[in-house]
């Protein structure tokens, strides 16, 4: 089942789609969400964030065939970090390149996990029940920034320029992971294409490690780290993250 | 002028502090709030966080004595990481003990600059109209998480567990920060004595640079950085951060 929120004609709404319809929900996405009867016309809408996280976390180190591209060991617990609110925008918009004195901006398609209930402390086992779905992120990054300072690695900053953290246009609630590969194209040409089967902490994992530290409350989101295939966008470029079985999110850089 | 948010007889409220009073205000903090008439006394009351910020940013190497103990090289610009929405907490709560395999936990002293005005790149002559005052936090840290992968230092992780981010009791909108000292208690004892003067990047700096790379929002706190004095804490103790002409922070650990 794939949800999604929306904007027409300058109402906001969310719900579930249903063929080319937006099934209108009420309620809690989270917590037993109502039909309210009213259905859009997908064609017609403009997607919007499919949720309002808390948190949102970035892993980094999370694919086996990027790591050994790097020459980077294989971390021994999922080494993460956090995107600012401010990063957070939905499909379709627009994402501001900041002054050139930044240095280059890549894209980064990855795999995103929506957290459905509050998960602390939960065990491996039980982490899936935490987990309400699945959408698409792009971890716009600031490559320049990481390292420049030799004594302190700035990834809140790299990370978390204003609208450097894109997800949706859906959430999907069936979604497996093995069979799915994620395509990155930008201006049209493919530049990632990579199975996420080669993840090295999977979901589960990440919401049950991650919840021994902090708190993940519904709507949140961990974006599962990216592998292969990264490189700068230009300013004017359009960015789309494809994942198999949930769908193309979409934005301008720039 | 002091502003607070508390609890009282399980309803919740904030105001400006009059005496003894707390002069309860309806509308927003931020933008002409106005009395309602009601007085609550202040020695019933249970302080809350005195504000509900969507971003909480944190900085590394702020402080000149600090440095030169550490033998750091001053920052050609402020190094600063995100706290996460989980660890926010407010003056009178328990700073949960994470499980002992997470290692010394460290208490950090810090003044706090909370945002009156959206600030997006701003000027360092424009910043100080975009702070709306200053309160007492502790930046509680997981010392030896922030090292212990050698290829990637665990900021968000050490200092993003479930109340690490304790701030309040009071913002206080006329604060002379050349004049003030900070003291923090551990268990009664002080162990930090420093004066903010000594501070690099000065709150007008820190919001005009943060700003240049994401848009602070009203109620947005920035810890400006701890100095001398961090040491480990051991579970049970009650830690005080006191700030001249701000108020007393104070959080039992454990």
């Amino acid at each position: 089942m794939k949800w999604m929120r929306c904007r027409l004609d300058g109402r906001e709404a969310w719900g579930s789609v249903e063929g080319d319809e937006l099934r209108v929900h009420e309620g809690s996405l989270f917590d037993s969400p109502r039909p309210t009867g009213e259905r859009w016309p997908l064609g017609q809408v403009q997607a919007l964030m499919p949720c309002q996280p808390r948190t949102m976390l970035g892993l980094w180190n999370n694919f086996q065939a990027l790591a050994q591209k790097n020459g980077w060991a294989k971390p021994a617990e999922p080494l993460y970090f956090l995107k600012a609110p401010g990063s957070w925008t939905g499909p379709g918009t627009t994402i501001p390149a900041p002054p050139p004195e930044v240095g280059r901006i890549a894209y980064e398609g990855e795999l995103a996990v929506v957290i459905g209930r509050r998960a602390s402390r939960v065990t491996v086992d039980d982490a899936p029940a935490h987990i309400f779905g699945y959408t698409c992120a792009n971890d716009v990054t600031a490559m320049e920034l990481l390292h420049r300072d030799p004594s302190f690695a700035q990834w809140t900053r790299a990370k978390g320029f204003d609208g450097f953290g894109a997800f949706g246009p859906v959430i999907e609630t069936e979604f497996n992971l093995d069979a799915a590969v994620l395509r990155t194209r930008v201006g049209g040409r493919e530049r990632q294409n990579y199975p996420l089967s080669d993840m090295i902490f999977k979901p589960a994992e990440l919401v049950s490690c991650l919840s021994q530290d902090l708190t993940l409350e519904p709507g949140d989101v961990i974006l599962c780290g990216t592998s292969l295939g990264v490189l700068p966008m230009k300013p004017g470029t359009e960015v789309e993250v494809e994942i198999d079985g949930i769908g193309v999110l979409r934005n301008r850089f720039g």
